[in-house]
C-alpha cells in the first residue's frame, strides 16, 4: 500500500526505522544503568548499525571503543541518546544540531517536570532546538523502540529480559507515560501482540504527541495506532493527526485517562497539564472515528484485531455460532449492547444450515450447532462456512472451547472457511491448552479466550468500517462566518458587567440565525401586564437584570400566568424581590408560554486543548443528573450538527416519540452549525454563550427562550497575551 | 467457622464430598464415551470409593470387574450415574431409588429438552422419583465433579487432559449450561482458580439450581458461590437460597444471559423456560447483595478474590500507590466509576510518606512512589505499610509492572505488608513474568495483570462488606397486609371490561394508602366548568373511559387550563374526541394543576419466576428513553423502598436540587411499602397497578395523578390452574 509521497526521513518514526548511526551521551559501562541500556538493547536486539558511546574517561563502553565527545565521531549520527545530568543537556543537544544530527531522544529528567530551575533549563533546550533545527523527543522519556531494524534507544526495562521474540505485526504505540508504556509494551509481546514502534513522548519539550502521531501515519508499515493519554496540549494539531489517520486508513486506538473528576484531577497534577474536558475529548474521539479503548487489556485487544488483514465489515450484521445455546445467548447481550445485529437468518439460510446440523440443532441465529462437534468436527467448520456464505452476514463470531484432542483439525478447518471468505471471521476459544488462540492468531483469524472480548473486537471492526468514511465538519475548509458585531458586548462590558441580560443574549444569538421567542420588557406591573395582553395569555415573565445569571435559582422566573391578574401579582412580586436583591435598575421581561415536550440546550465554551467548543443536548429536569449531550470542538458544519443529534440518547423524543410534535431535524442542525461558527468566532468576547433552554416550536423548528453570554476579560487585556485561545479562569 | 447444623448428608453437594460408592450405569469400556469417562475421570484424579459398573455384556470395564445389574451391586451406592437411552432412564431411577440410592446423575438426552416423547419420559422420570424418594440431578446434565475427594461423576471433556492439578479453593460453580460450564471450569483451573465444587443442573427435572445453592451454603467448606444462570423457573426459592447465602456470609456471584431482549430471546429459546424480566433479576441480586459479573473473566475474578481471607474492608476508601503517575490517575478513573473512594490523605499521613519517598513524588492519593522502587525495593514496601497503616484506609490497591529482576523481594515485601495488617491489599503487575501473579496468590494476596480488573475486584469486596447485612424486606414474616375487597375490579369485571378506568384505579391505589389528587368528575362541558371553579383554576380535564387505558396517544389530556373559558372549550373538544373514537359513554375527569417538578412512577405487574413485583422510579418525559426505575418482588418493606429510592439516579432531584421542594422520603418510602403488600395482595384479580404520575406536592408528600389498573382474566377461570402466579399473556 502506497500513500502518496513517501514520509520525511526526518521525521521520528521514519528516523527511528532508518538510523544507521546512534550516539548516546552519558554512555556508561554498566549494563543496568539508563547510560547503558541502550548500548546494552541495541546489541542484544541486532542492532546492524553503528553505535558511538560518548564517555571521555574510558576507553571502551561495555566492549566498544568509546569516543571523548562529538568531534570524534566520524560521521554525522540519525539519532543522538542523551543520558547525562539536566545541566548538560542544553548544551549538548546545540552541539548535537550544530553537527546536523536530526534527532536527540533525552533521557534526562529533572527539567520542565520539577519546576522551577528545572523548566529553565528545558527553556534553554528548546532554544537550542530552534536555533539549530535538531528535534528532541522528551526530556524525561523512557526512549523510543523500532523492532523492525532493532532501534533500541531507550532504558526501559521491558526490554530486560529473553522470554519472547520482539515481532512487528504494523502495531505503533505512542505513551505519555513512561513507566506504564513499558509495563504495557512488555505485556503486549508477551502475548503475542506485536508492537513494532514504541514512542514515550515525555515532557514534550518539542515533539508532541500529535505530531508524532501524524508521522506515524505517514509511514506505509503502520497498520494500527495505540495511544496512551494523559493530556492534550495542542488540540488542533491533535485533531489533524486524528483526521490523517483516517483518511489513510490507520485506526487509532486511545486509552486516556481522567475520566472521572478524581482521575482527572490526578493527570493534571502529574502531567502539569490544564486537563480538557473528557466529554470534548469524547466529542474529537467520535468525529475522528477514533476508537476509544477502557483498560489496557481492551487497547492491546482492539489493537490487534485492527492490525489483522480483514478489517472491513460491510455493516453491522453479525452471526453467532456456538456449541451451547447459553453461549449463543451470552454472545447475544453482548452484540446487542456494542450495537451488532444478531439478525434473523432467512428461511432458505436456515435450511442450508438445517441440512448439516444435527436434528436438535438450533438455526437462528444465534446458531447452537451442538456438542456434536465433539465427534464431527467438519460440520462444524461446514456451518461456519454457510454462515460466512449467507450473503445477510457482514461478519461471524464462533465459540469453541476446549476439545483438545480436536483442535487441530478445527483451527486447519477454520482457516480454511476464513480464507474461502472476505468476511471477518472472529472466534472464541473458551479453556483448553490456550494452543488454537495462537494458531488462529497466526493464521489471522483473531481469536479470544473471553467471550465478551470476542464480540468487543467484533464490534471495534463494525465501527472502525462504519464510521471510516470521514463526515467532515469543522474542517478549516468551511467559511468560518461573518465577523460579530458585537455591540451588545461593548456596551455591556462599558457597563462593567461580566454577562450580557437575556434580551441582550438573546438579541446576539438572533444573529447567528437561532430564532428566539417573541418578548416585550416593561419597567412596571401595568406595562407586563399591557404586554401579556397583546402576547396572549398563559405568559411568562422574569426579570431581566444583567447582574443575574442565574434567575430560577432566585425564583424570579414565573411561568403559566393564565389571567391579566395573575400577571400583574407576578409582575409586582418580582419587582420587590429585585429590590430585596439589591437589582432595583431590574426590568421584566413577558414571553408567551410555549409548549415544553422537550427542552434542548445549546452552547459555546472554551476547552484549554481544543478551543472554543459547542455543546448540543437536552436540557431540562434530568440534564443536571444524567447528561445527554455531544460536545465538539467549532465549528461543527450542519452534517456534523445532525450526527451530533443523531447520537443523542434522547433522540426518539426529538422524533416525536408518545404522539409528540417530530422536531425539524435538518432546521435543528442548521441552527446548531450556525450558531456553532458564529459563537466560535465570538471566542474572544465571550468566555461562553448558553441557549437554554432550546424549545421545539408547534411547526417542529426550534426557538431559544433564554440565553446567557458570560463576558470574556476585556479585549485590551487579551491583547497581551499570544495564546489564540484563553483558558476559563 | 461452623454454620450451625451440619448439611443434610443426603443433599447433592453433601453426597458429593462423601461419596464412597458410585453406580455407572451404560458404563463403557471406551473412556472417551460418554459412560465411560466417568469411570476413567474417577480412576485418573483417584477417587478411593468403589465404583461398580453396570454392563450386563461384558466381564471387566476399563479393567474393572463389571456388574449385570443393580441387583449385582454388593453394598448401597450413595451415587447412580445413569448414561443409558432416553427410554431406560426413568425404570433405571425407579430402580436405584427403590434399593434405596439417594442421588442419581443423568447424563441422558433426548428428554424434555426435545419436546413430545422426551416429556413424556422426562414426567416418567418425575414420578419415579418422586415414589421411590431419590433425587435427580438432570437430566441432560454433563454431571458434577467434586475435587476434594475426587467425586468425578462427569463426561465433561474439560477433565480430559493433565497440565493443571485440580485444587478445591472453598468455590463451588452451578451452571445452567453443561458445554459452556465445562469451558468455564477448564479455564478456571489452568489460571489457578480452584474450584472445587462443580455442578451442571440440565433439565432440571428434580433438582434445580436454588435448591443446589441452598445447599451449598450449608456445606462448611463453601467460601464462594458461582452461578451461570439462563433462567430462574423457582423465584421464591432462588430468593430464599440467596438470602441464606448472606445469612452464612457466603458471596454468590451471578453470571446471567438476558439482559438485552434478543439475548433474553435466544435464552429462553435454548432452555424452553419464560425469560423473567432482567430488571426484575436485577433487583433480586440487589435485595440479596449478590455480585453479578459482566463476562466469563468477570466472574472467575471476583470469585477468586471472594475465596481470599480477607474480604471484609470496613468501607469504600481506597489508597491508590504506583510508581507512574499516570497509572494512578487511570486507576482513579476505576475506582470512581465503581464508587470507591479515593480519598484526600491527611497532611499528617502525607509527611509520613514523604520521609521514605524520593523529593519528587506525590504523596496525594493517588500516590506515585516513582520509578525508584527499580533501585529501591524496601522503600515501596515501605511505601505500601504506610498506606495500610493509615486509619483513613479501607483497602489498598498496588500497580507495578515488568521489575522481573526483583519480583522475589517485592513480592516477599508485598506478603509481609500484606501480613502486618487486616486490611485487603490488592496489587497489579502489569507485563513481566507472570510468576508474581502466581506467587501473590500463593500468599493470598490478590493479584491481577490489568489495572481495570484490580479495580473491579476492591470495589467487589467493597461492595460485599457493605452490603453482608441483611436489609430485611419482602421477608415472609412481613404483615401481608388487608385482604382486598376489590369491589371497582368486580364492577369492572362484570361489564365485561379490561381495565378499571382512572377514578376506580385511583379509588383502588388510594385504600393502599396512597394519597390521590383531588377531582370531580362531570358529564358535559357545564359541570367541567362548575367542577374548575370548585378545585380552582388552573386545571387539568381528561376523558374517562375504562376502554381509554392510554389517555395522552389520544390527545385526551389536557392541562394548564387557566379560565372557565378554557376549561368550556377543553371540555367540549374532549367530548367531540370521544365520540368520535367510539367512546360515547366517556366522562370527563377534572383536577387542579399540580406543580410537577418531578414524576415518579410506582407499579405492580407479574414475573413469570418471582410472581408480583413492586417498581418504583422516576417518569416522565425521558424515563422511556432512560428508565431510572428500581423492581423487586413484593412485597417490599418500607426498609426497602427506602433503598430502593435511594438507588435511583434521580435522587438529588427528589432531595430537592436546585431549589425544588424536597420530597418526604421518608414518607414516600412508607406509601411504597404500603404499594406494594397491598398490589400484592391484588395479583390474582389485577395484571398490573400502575400509579404514573405520583407528583410531590408542595408539602413534599407523593400525590397520586392518574393509575392504570389491568385487570386479570376472571378469578373463575384463574381458580381451574394451579399455579398460584399467572403469567401475562
Amino acid at each position: 500500500m502506497t500513500r502518496g509521497p513517501s514520509p520525511d526521513r526526518r521525521s521520528l518514526p521514519g528516523l527511528l526505522r532508518t538510523a544507521s548511526g546512534i550516539v548516546v551521551f552519558g554512555a556508561s559501562d554498566d549494563p543496568s544503568k539508563a547510560g547503558g541500556r541502550p548500548i546494552r538493547y541495541l546489541r542484544q536486539y541486532g542492532f546492524t548499525g553503528r553505535i558511538f558511546p560518548v564517555n571521555p574517561r574510558r576507553d571502551t563502553v561495555q566492549g566498544l571503543p568509546a569516543v571523548a565527545g562529538l568531534d570524534d565521531v566520524p560521521v554525522v549520527p540519525d539519532i543522538a541518546v542523551i543520558a547525562l545530568p539536566a545541566a548538560r543537556v542544553a548544551e549538548t543537544v546545540r552541539d548535537c544540531g550544530a553537527r546536523g544530527i536530526p534527532l536527540a531522544i533525552v533521557f534526562s529528567s529533572g527539567l520542565a517536570e520539577i519546576g522551577g530551575a528545572g523548566a529553565a533549563l528545558q527553556d534553554e533546550l528548546v532554544r537550542a532546538a530552534a536555533e539549530t533545527g535538531i528535534r528532541v523527543l522528551g526530556p524525561n522519556t523512557v526512549g523510543a523502540v523500532s523492532v523492525d531494524n532493532s532501534v533500541m534507544a531507550t532504558f526501559m526495562t521491558a526490554l530486560d529480559q529473553d522470554r519472547f521474540a520482539l515481532k512487528d505485526d504494523g502495531i505503533a504505540f505512542v505513551s505519555q507515560s513512561g513507566a506504564l508504556g513499558g509495563f504495557i509494551l512488555n505485556l503486549a509481546h508477551s502475548t503475542g501482540v506485536g508492537i513494532g514502534t514504541f514512542v514515550n513522548t515525555g515532557n514534550e519539550a518539542d515533539l508532541g504527541i500529535a505530531e508524532i502521531i501524524e508521522d506515524l501515519v505517514a509511514l506505509d508499515s503502520t497498520r494500527v495506532i495505540l495511544a496512551y493519554i494523559e493530556g492534550i496540549r495542542d488540540g488542533r494539531r491533535f485533531e489533524r493527526a486524528l483526521a490523517a489517520a483516517r483518511e489513510r486508513d490507520v485506526p487509532v486506538i486511545v486509552l486516556k485517562v481522567g475520566r472521572s473528576a478524581r482521575g482527572a484531577q490526578a493527570a493534571a497534577s502529574h502531567t502539569g497539564a490544564l486537563a480538557g474536558s473528557d466529554d470534548v475529548f469524547e466529542g474529537v474521539l467520535r468525529r475522528h472515528n477514533v476508537l476509544r479503548a477502557n483498560t489496557v487489556e481492551e487497547m492491546l485487544d482492539l489493537g490487534r484485531v485492527m492490525a489483522s488483514r480483514k478489517r472491513r465489515p460491510h455493516g453491522r450484521r453479525v452471526s453467532i455460532l456456538t456449541l451451547s445455546g447459553g453461549a449463543g445467548a451470552l454472545m447475544t447481550d453482548y452484540a446487542e449492547k456494542l450495537g451488532l445485529d444478531v439478525f434473523a437468518w432467512t428461511d432458505e439460510w436456515r435450511s442450508r444450515m438445517a441440512e448439516i446440523l444435527p436434528s436438535f440443532a438450533s438455526t437462528a441465529n444465534p446458531i447452537d450447532t451442538t456438542g456434536a462437534v465433539a465427534s464431527d468436527q467438519q460440520m462444524f467448520i461446514d456451518s461456519v462456512g454457510i454462515a460466512l456464505a449467507n450473503p445477510d452476514t457482514d461478519l461471524a463470531v464462533v465459540l469453541l472451547g476446549n476439545l483438545e484432542a480436536e483442535e487441530d483439525l478445527l483451527c486447519e478447518g477454520l482457516t480454511a472457511a476464513a480464507a474461502g471468505s472476505d468476511k471477518p471471521l472472529i472466534v472464541t476459544w473458551v479453556g483448553g491448552s490456550g494452543r488454537p488462540l495462537t494458531a488462529l492468531w497466526e493464521a489471522g483469524i483473531p481469536a479470544y479466550g473471553d467471550p465478551a472480548r470476542a464480540m468487543l473486537a467484533a464490534a471495534a471492526l463494525a465501527d472502525w468500517a462504519g464510521g471510516a468514511r470521514p463526515t467532515p465538519g469543522g474542517s478549516a475548509d468551511e467559511p468560518a462566518g461573518d465577523a460579530v458585531s458585537a455591540d451588545e458586548i461593548i456596551r455591556a462590558r462599558t457597563r462593567g458587567r461580566k454577562f450580557l441580560d437575556e434580551v441582550d443574549g438573546k438579541a446576539l444569538v438572533a444573529r447567528a440565525g437561532v430564532p428566539v421567542v417573541p418578548e416585550i420588557v416593561a419597567h412596571d406591573a401595568d406595562a407586563a401586564v399591557r404586554a401579556a395582553d397583546e402576547l396572549g395569555h398563559p405568559v411568562v415573565v422574569k426579570l431581566l437584570s444583567d447582574r443575574l445569571p442565574h434567575k430560577s435559582e432566585l425564583g424570579a422566573v414565573r411561568v403559566g400566568l393564565a389571567s391579566a391578574g395573575e400577571t400583574r401579582t407576578a409582575a409586582s412580586e418580582l419587582l420587590d424581590l429585585a429590590r430585596s436583591h439589591d437589582l432595583a435598575d431590574a426590568a421584566l421581561v413577558v414571553q408567551p408560554s410555549l409548549r415544553n415536550d422537550v427542552e434542548l440546550i445549546l452552547g459555546m465554551s472554551k476547552d484549554p486543548a481544543f478551543g472554543p467548543i459547542t455543546l448540543v443536548g437536552i436540557g431540562g429536569v434530568f440534564a443536571e443528573l444524567d447528561p445527554d449531550v455531544q460536545i465538539r470542538p467549532a465549528p461543527v458544519s450542519p452534517r456534523e450538527a445532525r450526527a451530533m443529534i443523531d447520537a443523542l440518547r434522547g433522540l426518539p423524543v426529538l422524533q416525536g416519540a408518545r404522539g409528540r410534535t417530530p422536531a425539524d431535524l435538518d432546521a435543528l442542525a442548521r441552527v446548531v452549525g450556525d450558531f456553532s461558527r458564529f459563537s466560535a468566532g465570538l471566542a474572544d468576547a465571550a468566555d461562553s454563550v448558553e441557549v437554554n433552554p432550546l424549545l421545539i416550536g408547534h411547526d417542529g423548528a426550534p426557538v431559544a427562550v433564554d440565553a446567557l453570554v458570560v463576558l470574556a476579560d476585556a479585549p485590551e487585556d487579551r491583547l497581551r497575551e499570544d495564546r489564540p485561545v484563553r483558558t476559563d479562569p
